[in-house]
């Protein structure tokens, strides 16, 4: 006797985001969940996400010349300390090595939550002259945080990601470094995960502990909330000062270098599922996909259709990422599989479609199906991918401005957050953002480069000194 | 005033074999050491020649089927329990979370120092039918091994790595993908590496913890010690038994998979600069050379020498990791430098030359000069670069057949053993293996699949059983 599985259903996302959100990662295969709270399994269609997301990466950095190193997974307690700021935002959430399977350590060792004060001991002491400036280094690799609430790919207590560290001469080239990295971070979002973000400044609130200015981008998930799903950060010469960075620049002046960290991890996957994905399963844009088309066969017996099929799948797997399914399971069961899995294109190919000189094309973003000539479709395909891409941009593009608003006083704020999305005020400064926090929820995303709306703040009643866009966010 | 920095000079590998090593990691930049004892920073340079391990990896695995995934850097020490050999043999040097910045974890936490119990744990939730098999996944990652002794890619308490985790219906299927990646990486030192390994079965003794059988590869260093590259288990059922990983097969019988798993690390590279570098610093094949050609303008004021060797530079960047160095330095200084990071061509531009139609190339590998015709040069480069691979191939082939010998009694073995090298002798079995580890510092490498050299073992008199390659190592 067969066990015949069936596709597995996902949650309706109307009834139950959380609920679909997670079911979509696990029933699409994306990861798994480990013994350990908090620690995933990235499987081989989640990996392969994010290995795309390297390939982009590193393909940018080539042309910019930032290289690749390996710094330690660990570092004493001792130099965590030294920028104070910085240790006072990360201690809390900080694991720590305190013993081997043999004995206590002397000292215990800090799993590194994210990498300055790594880079910037290194930077010390190889750093001494004008010469020896820019260095430009970015490094992939696992970071180890606490959290307490933890959702796959969107908060865990370990994550990958890649942070770039990077020293200047002055100031000007470390804020050009700082805008660079967001803005390459923009593209990675515009180019490869048909993902529009709101761009913009941290509040003093929510910026980096030890940063002076930190940009990040703003991501909005179907269900109104926010997702912040990169930063890049403007580190000044705190740590240099802390770290005694020091260099002989042209005039013989001793001085402090300037230096910045930028980063974006698996978060991104996340993003992407949440942005893009329907009741069917997840729906991937086309440059992202592990598997770009999947080809089924309709009568995989039939000589025709399984000679064609593999004709087809020969042709197009030098240029696109192609799998051919030729197991032993009905074209419906294969069918769901690759729409939970969200592969941008199926073709089928059946034996009335071949009669005629046709095969047919369904594309997963609008679920829709078109026949094309067996012998002219292949140019086509281009022209497809670019369109799945664009309309999946625009579609996310548009929900975004849908769904942002702006409010002259706190009670239409108020109002507005209840229809969930962003909401631009103009505040006070922290105090306001505090008040807003306890009492909404909501968050100070990013500071608006707009005019103000209102001359005073709607919830100090305080002169207003700057717009900052609002949300509920993950 | 100018700063001038001297390119630096490694210690001669015949004074001190050691001091040369860590001299050529330390000065062609390749690592740097972090202020924790045993944890290095991969830098560009080095860390370069592990993305192209990991490249040609990559390229072979989607070749054979083997997905990439990522499992957590952490699991529970009760995970740990599950096999005891394995336990037994990791248990010692395994690194413990216990608490965070804010508190004591209530469950100790064993970082990663391979990850036989976490895939075995996945597997045995999801596999329950012969149809769910193979299951071919790949992993690269970091691991912690808290190692007394350190050395630069060779030992470390954090090392890269890639490691196998297959399961299987047969134990056939099973045996072959243990050999099928031994095979790969006795592939991956010719082609890329340009290593040649002796590859065999360990003994009962040096074999892997919670394997059947353990294949490795061997390198042979220039120093004539040994060592271990990389190597593949057969785990039989024995995970599979501790996890319960079962699944019905086509006869309808419930039966254990079959396991294997495999690794090699940045330990490769280690062999790399052991066995083919000298005295002026490294010398890198050029397959795996992050830079395989540097152009260096003689006289780099001069507009002509200028021109041409950034028309060489455009020429050839397309095709090779080519750099042009145009810094304000003395040709001479820039000879030493790339002499002493192993790069295999440069290629000098000079205004004689050019007179003459000519450039002047210079290979590392045997630090020859040659005049090439300034327009037919390009064609040869193909043709130089697989010389250069296929000569350095052989020198280390040749010094491994040199200090490969055999004993038919215990002083021969201990006079060969004085030459370093490999020693072949046939034994009786493990307690023969312990008197010779502890009598002369020699280990089983490998257990060769030859004729026995004495009807008896020379150590202990008994019958023997098999012919074993004893080498000191690393």
């Amino acid at each position: 006797m067969k066990s015949i599985k069936r596709v597995e259903k996902v949650t309706s996302h109307l009834s139950d985001f959380g609920q679909w959100y997670t079911d979509i990662c696990l029933k699409a295969e994306l990861i798994a969940y480990s013994d350990v709270k908090g620690f995933i399994i990235y499987l081989p269609y989640g990996y392969a996400l994010w290995e795309n997301i390297q390939k982009y990466l590193n393909y940018e950095f080539q042309k910019t010349g930032h290289q690749n190193v390996y710094f330690p997974l660990v570092f004493s307690e001792k130099l965590f300390q030294k920028e104070k700021d910085h240790i006072q935002g990360f201690s809390p959430e900080a694991a720590m090595i305190t013993s081997t399977g043999q004995k206590e350590l002397f000292e215990k060792l800090v799993i590194r939550p994210t990498s300055e004060v790594l880079f910037s001991q290194y930077y010390a002491k190889i750093i001494s002259s004008y010469r020896d400036l820019p260095k430009l280094y970015n490094q992939f690799c696992n970071v180890v945080r606490w959290e307490k609430a933890t959702k796959p790919f969107l908060r865990g207590k370990e994550f990958l990601w890649q942070e770039g560290h990077t020293v200047h001469a002055t100031e000007k080239e470390a804020l050009d470094q700082t805008l660079f990295a967001i803005q390459l971070y923009e593209k990675l979002g515009k180019e490869l995960l048909a993902l529009p973000f709101v761009c913009g400044r941290k509040t003093e609130k929510e910026k980096f502990a030890g940063a002076l200015i930190t940009y990040s981008i703003e991501a909005l998930m179907q269900d109104g909330q926010a997702l912040q799903a990169g930063t890049s950060h403007y580190l000044g010469t705190n740590f240099a000062q802390s770290f005694q960075i020091q260099f002989q620049d042209q005039d013989h002046q001793n001085k402090y270098v300037h230096q910045t960290s930028w980063g974006v991890s698996t978060r991104l996957i996340g993003a992407l599922i949440m942005v893009h994905s329907d009741d069917e399963g997840l729906i991937l844009p086309p440059y992202i996909a592990p598997i770009q088309i999947v080809i089924i066969p309709l009568q995989p017996k039939n000589e025709l259709v399984q000679a064609e099929a593999k004709k087809i799948f020969d042709d197009l797997k030098t240029t696109y990422r192609v799998h051919l399914d030729l197991q032993n399971k009905t074209p419906g069961w294969k069918f769901s599989q690759y729409e939970l899995k969200g592969v941008p294109l199926r073709i089928e190919i059946g034996a009335r479609d071949l009669a005629q000189g046709e095969v047919t094309i369904f594309q997963r973003y609008n679920n829709s199906k078109n026949n094309f000539s067996k012998n002219t479709f292949k140019a086509e395909i281009p022209k497809l991918l670019k369109t799945i891409h664009d309309k999946m941009y625009q579609k996310a593009q548009k929900h975004l401005e849908a769904n942002r608003r702006q409010a002259s006083t706190y009670q239409e704020f108020k109002d507005h957050l209840q229809k969930k999305g962003y909401v631009a005020m103009s505040i006070s400064g922290m105090d306001a953002e505090i008040k807003i926090k306890t009492e909404t929820g909501a968050t100070a995303r990013v500071i608006l480069e707009t005019p103000l709306i209102t001359p005073n703040c709607p919830v100090t009643d305080k002169k207003a000194i700057q717009t900052v866009l609002f949300a509920k966010s993950y």
